[in-house]
């Protein structure tokens, strides 16, 4: 089977990267796009492009039956997700095959297995993946969790059976809180889902999250391409990835690797997926989730690899075998991704919004940057506030950071607050860089005033001239060593300009 | 020895991209530049810039002394001369090692060496590097030429020794024409370059010019980063490189990397160098000259090999050693370069001026772009016409140019004529398709009119509409089809607009 046309269910820099692909093999692409993005470059890229409804996602990007009815009426042949909305979506999926057209994902049977919590802990037990020791199933009553805790040894951490993102999460130290934080991670849980059931399980005081990627096709191949490094992040999302991990050794990478094709074989899994670990102080790792689509950070896969992510998911689409074997596969140099959001590091990374007034790219060797805006447009506040993708690639680690310390400094973004600022913060710091991290390095080491650099000599000598300018010019004005805000200022100049 | 402050001799895209490298090795850069250039990026890319005279090259970039004591006034350590200009010119090496500072490039008597073709031939003839059969001295004599034509073999090239661009150039295809092609040459040479003498030699009817990018430290150690093709040249100038070549075995390659070696080992080469061969269609091939610098084309190497080569540059003239061994060293994937120069390839390939009104670079994943302009700017009159070089990486040779065609149709430049069409031609011709091709090939294969497109299904469709509609507006008129005026019409504006 070979695709004649393809539509991508997305938008922004994922619907642009995933549509350069589409186009570099021969074949047609479809864009959607909602009411806020009919000037988005995702629109303009694509052979054809149709308007699926208003800016909400609910109304657009996440209206199935719409996308499917479009995707009908220009005869599409399959239809690509991308990350986000609808990629993990069992019934979308399930649509879109009923619909006669192929969904370039995992079966409907994987999406299900795998986004269930519980489902997933099931498939994979009986394949000794090493797992956070704790409960698989979900518990509401106390003693059972303290029988559980006591067998486990504490500190433990509560988690909501339904939840995510932080909520009805507790840490328990010793025996004796164990009830009383029970109570509240219970009533916790069924006040933001409706469901207090939770699971018990050891906590890890200084987690990594290192996370393999997978390509299998329909053939009974199954490759792992090495780990992704993504512990650097804020408010529990990635902001900054690499590969290869500095703390991930050949054996471990191997271990890691095979532990991800068992997850993978586990629930029959096709294409590309992702294999995530939670991976402790003594570099024991353990199973967390498969996320069954392309994942944000798969550029730094496919820099060390040299493979083109989406071809080889389109490629298993179309029914094709991967040429490739396991050994010939091989890390090449090392790449970093910084993910540029049109947050304000200053401010506990709140959205910003706003218009890009000025947007140059950083150019040269080893930089790839992934994005759906030009100058002068807005960011709009429908979506996920990802303004782009910068990735570098360099021979080793070190390269890779004077690289991408580089590629900051060369990005001119103005008329909106970006984490660039914070990913140089990142770079220059001394965990970072001995690579000596885990998913509490922001909470640990960062806060606004960390933006605030010292001035430079030459910064330092013009101030005093303008100091002593001042004084000649106004002798009542007792102007000296700039103070604090004012080096916020010169600061300010210096990055927003 | 560490460098703090490296000038570079430079202008547009190679000084921006030397100055990327040393940025990143955390070494601080100096621009130069002409009147015309003031406003160019590398001069804002810097972190001091000189003006070093007015527009014309002979005062400003080829002027040492001037070039010279801005680096002293800096108190630069090392100067890099990039490409062209006083790159090759061993008075400038000399004049900046006396002046105390590095230059950045290998000694004067390398250059010097390889800089003079009798010299350079004399140097690795001991060697055994194969030549092309002929005279290794200048020969005026005829009766002297007819014997080593006999010798030789017909059909045999007379040459100008002091010669370049063609001038001076002979095919003699048998013994009965010699004397009057001898006589035509000497005087063609002696009008041309004040010296009639020439090298008689084989004359190699279908050549392909393939290079050796070698690399050597100050220690001893000398390296083969392979090959590039660059045959596909316009008015003898390489405007499409690629690596590997297609006709390149792996046999033939190491062969061809020994015999480089040996080349920057006769003079004693240190530093980046680009040994030149013309390889016959037996592929046998032949040492042609050595490059004692940077080449246009570095990017192609440095895109399979990982290695950066300007890093490499400073690391070898900082005295470091090279740390990598020549069986560690793998050619990944594939790399295409296509030469995006000011020319009209409808006239000649005349260079043409103006502004850049629209200048969208391509982007997404394996694509690069070296570049020294910004959209609005003008190019200057004074110097080579280059406005890009458009690079891409991929797994593969047809996947490289399917990208490269990708990267192509969404490089979005108006107000100046450009070989993007041209190269897009080459593209798609069946022998480039097949690697099968020579120096010929723009001559063989190519005329203004191969720019001409057959209208797509869609492009008939909309004109037929029109003609129907002209016709019931005006039903004097008899407009039908569209005629070849009509279709170049819609060729430019669909590729100018």
């Amino acid at each position: 089977m070979t695709f004649q046309k393809i539509l991508v269910a997305n938008r922004g820099e994922i619907a642009l990267r995933i549509m350069r692909t589409i186009r570099e093999m021969g074949i047609l692409s479809v864009a959607v796009y909602s009411e806020a993005d009919r000037k988005s470059p995702h629109v303009f890229y694509a052979d054809q492009s149709v308007c699926i409804g208003p800016s909400p996602a609910k109304e657009s990007y996440l209206d199935a039956d719409r996308i499917i009815q479009a995707a009908l009426d220009l005869g599409v042949d399959a239809i690509h997700p991308g990350y986000g909305f609808l990629s993990e979506n069992a019934d979308f999926a399930q649509k879109v095959e009923a619909a006669g057209m192929t969904f370039i994902g995992p079966s409907v049977h994987s999406i299900q297995t795998m986004g269930d919590k519980i489902k997933a802990k099931q498939a994979v037990a009986q394949y000794g993946i090493p797992m956070v020791p704790g409960t698989n199933h979900p518990i509401v009553d106390t003693e059972e969790a303290s029988t559980v805790a006591n067998q486990i040894g504490y500190p433990v951490l509560i988690k909501a059976s339904a939840g995510g993102g932080g909520k009805g999460m507790r840490v328990v130290e010793q025996a004796d809180q164990l009830a009383s934080q029970m109570n509240r991670a219970t009533s916790e849980a069924l006040s933001a889902f409706g469901n207090g059931s939770v699971f018990i399980e050891k906590y890890i005081g200084s987690p990594k999250h290192i996370e393999i990627q997978v390509l299998a096709d329909n053939h009974d191949n199954y490759l792992y391409l090495f780990e992704r490094e993504c512990s650097i992040q804020r408010r529990h999302q990635k902001v900054i990835e690499e590969a290869p991990s500095p703390v991930v050794s050949p054996e471990m990478r191997k271990e890691m690797g095979e532990a991800a094709i068992k997850v993978a074989k586990a629930c029959n899994y096709v294409g590309a997926g992702t294999v995530e670990f939670i991976v402790d102080e003594h570099l024991d790792f353990f199973f967390l989730e498969m996320n069954t689509r392309l994942q944000v950070e798969h550029p730094v896969t496919e820099m060390i690899t040299g493979i083109d992510l989406v071809e080889a998911q389109i490629k298993v689409a179309q029914g094709e075998i991967l040429n490739i074997n396991q050994e010939e596969l091989r890390i090449h140099g090392h790449t970093l991704e910084v993910r540029v959001y049109a947050e304000d590091p200053a401010n506990g990374f709140l959205p910003d919004i706003g218009t890009l007034m000025t947007y140059k790219r950083p150019q040269g060797p080893g930089i790839r940057v992934d994005d759906g805006f030009e100058e002068g447009m807005s960011i709009p506040i429908f979506y996920d506030p990802m303004i782009a993708k910068l990735i570098v690639h360099a021979a080793d680690r070190p390269a890779a950071i004077q690289k991408m310390k580089r590629a900051i400094e060369e990005y001119n973004i103005s008329g909106i607050a970006t984490t660039l600022e914070f990913a140089r913060f990142v770079l220059e710091h001394e965990e970072f860089i001995n690579g000596n991290f885990d998913t509490k390095f922001v909470e640990n080491h960062f806060s606004p005033s960390s933006l605030i650099r010292p001035l430079s000599a030459e910064e330092k000598e013009v101030l005093a001239i303008l100091a002593v300018s001042l004084q000649q010019v106004k002798p009542s004005a007792k102007s000296n060593a700039p103070n604090q805000s004012e080096q916020s200022k010169w600061k300010s100049r210096r990055f927003n300009a």
